[in-house]
């Protein structure tokens, strides 16, 4: 049974048709973009209960708490819902960087005169 | 056929099963997270080629230059890829509301004091 979403989210949000919505995480006081993941109801609700950004991991298959090996925890300043109800964004604080690779944020490449370039 | 990406930018990303990769709006100057849209290769190569964020309306089924209709363009400042290839980050200029409603951007709506509330 799916752990419990406050009524009035519950009944704005729209999960895709495999239970998901993504996640957009963003630094509460820097502004800065640090990734994109997925979240399924219980996610959510684990989110919104511990105060740290937990997401769904499509690959393994599992809740996954940000940072719950690395240390690079999200904790919650605030989660907002998009108008159609079909994307969240995290307002966190972020320990560490975001990225599994070291960066500070997963958006380290831009594409500039032509190609895709490292540019943090 | 679908137009042409960069070539480091086509070896990098990765579509989903539909084709289709989630693209979240950022302003540039702001930092505000505007919106999440869906791109595709088509509309990806049109934003890269006019200079203003084009997206793949999932529900019409055809590239939608942001603004087209209501004027509320977004000029592409950069473009950038995650570390895994899966997320865009569009950093733009953003004339007028982002919102299809009105709102300045579409997150308008945050969970608080456990519901759910429009806070812009």
């Amino acid at each position: 049974m799916p752990a419990e979403l406050p009524q009035s989210l519950a009944a704005a949000i729209r999960f895709d048709r495999t239970g998901l919505i993504p996640a957009v995480a963003q630094d509460h006081a820097s502004g800065e973009v640090l990734m994109l993941a997925w979240m399924n109801a219980d996610s959510i609700a684990a989110t919104l209960a511990s105060g740290f950004a937990t997401y769904w991991s499509r690959s393994r298959k599992r809740l996954w708490r940000k940072g719950e090996t690395s240390g690079h925890t999200q904790r919650l300043v605030e989660l907002r819902l998009d108008c159609d109800g079909d994307a969240i964004l995290l307002r966190v604080e972020q320990v560490g960087p975001a990225c599994h690779t070291g960066h500070r944020v997963c958006f380290f490449r831009a594409v500039r005169e032509g190609g895709l370039l490292e540019i943090s």
